[in-house]
Order: C-alpha cells, then structure tokens, then sequence
C-alpha cells in the first residue's frame, strides 16, 4: 500500500497505476488533496481532471481548484469572489487616481500657457 | 412532493421543512443547483451553507458558489482564476496608459517652459 497519492492514502483506497489523481496530489502534499477534497470532494474532482485529456491542462486545472478552494476555505462567504472584487476596486482606484494625476498635469500645461483651466469639465473627469 | 426545491427535486428526495438548499435553490431556477451540484456536489453545498448561521451570509455564499461554478463549467482549466488573471492584465494595462498619459503630459509641460524632458528617466518610467 505504499506509493499511494495523498487522496488514495487520504480515502484509504488501493492507489491505481492510472490513478487520475496521483500525479496531481503527490502524498508529500497532503493538505493540497484535504483542501480540493473538502470544497469539491475527490469524485468531482476526479470527474473534472477526466473531461480533459492533455496532462498539462489536467496540472492546469488541479492547481486552480486547489487555489480556489484555499480561497473558498479561507472566506467561506465570498471565496475567489472576495479577490475578483478587491481586484476591481483597486483597478478603479487606479484609474482614478491616474485620471486625477494626468488632469492635475493638464491643468498645469493651461496654467503656463496662460489659459484657464476649463473648471467644469475638470471636475467632471475627475 | 410539491413544493420541493430544485435541490430536492433533482435529487428525487422529500424536501423537509428546514431543507437548508431550499431557500437559495429555488425551483423555479432548476440551472442554478444543477451548476453548484456538477461541480461541487450537493452535499458539499449543503455543508458549506451549513456552516454559516445568518441567512444573509449563506444566500451571499450560494451566489458565489454558483459565479464559480459558472465560470468552472464555462472554463474547465481556469475557472475564476480565468477572470481574475484578466483583471490582473487589465489593471497592469490601464497602470501602463494612465502613466503614459501622464508622461506625455508632463514632457508636454517641460517643452513649454523650455525645459529638455529627461529621457532617459521618462523612458524608464513608460
């Protein structure tokens, strides 16, 4: 019974030569199966490495879903979501903040031209 | 068995009272468990919901369970990790054209005062 992957090991199973989870969840990393295990359960995990047939996708795909659901353990409510909505407020946040710099230097080109800043508009794209 | 949810009524099961998938699983939106039970599996659901008291807080958690397994079924490999890596390349580009901009609008202000941009110092910036 040794040489199981974590998951064969984790689920006290006979670890298969064509086992679709071993190469994915090596027993040296247990937590890695324990955390796509708890989220998604090994079968549906299982199911989704199988509807892909190149290894490097299959490698592809482990390593999300174990990302998400490190995510979905770590915020039970919001899991990747809570990422993709910090992600859109800090990309606001900089095109704000980069819209508010390249006004300020336009305003700053009228001034030494000796033209008014148009103040409406001004405040309008900011 | 009227008035099952969509749960229950995929899973050919009696819907109880205090049916915790019930209340965000409706009938009436039978694709919505059918997506979070593909990837996650009913029971994983249910134990995930189970796990927070406030209603609010589970019907926040089923929506981003459902986004997710959304966007798992539409992108096997990549799941949400696919959007927010495009958040990620979309935030950098909007980084690298706002500072642009802002470039161009400084160097525009130092040629009208005369000055010599520092070239080397705005390419390094771009």
């Amino acid at each position: 019974m040794s040489g199981r992957c974590a998951a064969c090991k984790y689920l006290r199973r006979r670890c298969p030569s064509d086992c679709i989870l071993s190469p994915y969840f090596p027993s040296s990393d247990p937590q890695r199966f324990t955390s796509v295990n708890r989220i998604y359960g090994a079968s549906n995990v299982a199911k989704m490495l199988q509807e892909l047939i190149m290894p490097h996708l299959r490698a592809e795909a482990a390593e999300t879903l174990r990302y998400e659901a490190q995510c979905r353990i770590q915020d039970l409510i919001y899991g990747c979501i809570g990422v993709i909505s910090q992600l859109y407020i800090n990309k606001y946040k900089i095109y704000t903040e980069c819209r508010l710099a390249k006004t300020r230097a336009e305003i700053a080109l009228m001034n030494s031209d000796g033209q008014e800043p148009p103040q409406a508009q001004v405040d309008q794209q900011i």
